[in-house]
């Protein structure tokens, strides 16, 4: 058996999400499923670095299986790139040892969010920003990304539905917003995000860049454990899953 | 009755076409049946400057209709919209007299078209982009734009299927290309276009990106009035109807 490690990007506009459920389609059903005609019916369960939620995106999403298969690296690409869906792309094909886990491996990941900050909307970009039309402080924004970074309980900026057993501390190694065009992208690097915790991030984030509180609030609202006192949850499609960095044994193999 | 212009924008992406036909979903028919909903059931035929294929994008779409509904312009747009699906966006309503034709009033008309132009494919632009991967010379490219400049027969430069009675004369007034990104933008404005000619003015220019054709070849393919010597008819999904004109009274309006 080799261990494959696969990255791959995904416009999650279509799926249900990335983790297979009854209803709906998923990022993972699809990858198995070409796996598996790959595999003369053989099932070929998949691993990923963690879900995402439905309309959530996937620049880097890293996952890896194991195969009976002796295939070259950019053959794997093309034979699974023939069998995917047009909104699944396969970057990269990577083999590997079976101490790599995609999973329980990961040293950091990346998330980027994109704020449409214009006063109309754009039915181009629908399914891949939120819009918003408020004038927005990027400084003060920028600002408040300095109270997320280190470590710290993100209770109050996790979902309260949320089923993590066990703390919720995480540590944040980057946090800052730039301009993009019409846009202000939110990048966020960290060893883990709790449910929702990125968009509730942006959330929050953006009463700061309205001016409806200040930076120095997110300290506060850290120090309650209380989801109410953060912002709303941001819509998923802003959403991109951009990087996944994994231990220094293995992240020369990513 | 009160004749009533729209500025449209639609992602064409889930449409077969503009134009309504017996199979798959339309803009005019989804625009009608909006209509039709705001006037209790009595239906209201739209009539737009031109239509676009299957895949096809506008950013400036316009039409116009009549209507015996007497609505502030404001609340239109807010009307139409909430009955409109996702795709398609209402960017402006104005009130107009009956001397205005959203199709035989045009008098320019702007197409844009966007080329993808790096090493990999991006899954989040597949539908908006054609992605080509080879070096392109850009200066060649807007050498050859300036062949497309003038008052010529496009019969080179069009469907051979096309069903156009009359002669293929027509006149661009302004073409070129530029960078934004990593993407090349080709902008070609003039008083009328025949059946996919600017998609074959793009397949045309990437043939001359690529260094297969020298810009001057344009010229002698205008001469030689023969499809089959200009350039493969680019994809649908890059072209955008970008903005229309209309005349010098009219124009205010739009």
């Amino acid at each position: 058996m080799e261990r494959v490690i696969c990255v791959i990007s995904y416009d999650g506009t279509q799926f249900s999400g990335y983790q297979v459920q009854p209803n709906g389609r998923t990022v993972q059903e699809d990858v198995e499923n070409a796996l598996q005609k790959m595999h003369k019916g053989k099932f070929i369960r998949i691993t990923a670095s963690g879900r995402t939620d439905a309309g959530v995106h996937a620049k880097g999403q890293v996952i890896h299986f194991d195969s009976p298969l002796v295939i070259p690296e950019e053959n794997w690409k093309k034979a699974l790139q023939t069998l995917l869906p047009k909104d699944i792309r396969i970057v990269d094909v990577q083999k590997t040892t079976e101490d790599f886990h995609a999973r329980y491996g990961t040293k950091r990941k990346e998330y980027r969010y994109r704020i449409l900050n214009s006063v109309d909307p754009d039915v181009f970009k629908r399914n891949y920003t939120f819009h918003v039309p408020d004038k927005l402080d990027l400084q003060a924004m920028n600002e408040a990304c300095t109270y997320f970074e280190g470590t710290h309980d993100f209770t109050s900026f996790s979902s309260a539905k949320s089923d993590v057993k066990g703390d919720k501390v995480r540590t944040i190694y980057e946090a800052y917003c730039y301009v993009d065009g019409d846009e202000i992208i939110f990048s966020v690097t960290g060893n883990g995000f709790l449910y929702n915790m990125v968009r509730i991030l942006v959330g929050t984030l953006l009463e700061v860049g309205k001016g409806r509180k200040t930076p120095a609030t997110i300290q506060e609202i850290f120090e309650m454990n209380d989801r109410s006192q953060a912002g709303k949850t941001a819509p998923p499609q802003g959403l991109y899953l951009w990087d996944v960095d994994y231990n220094e044994k293995q992240r020369s193999q990513v």
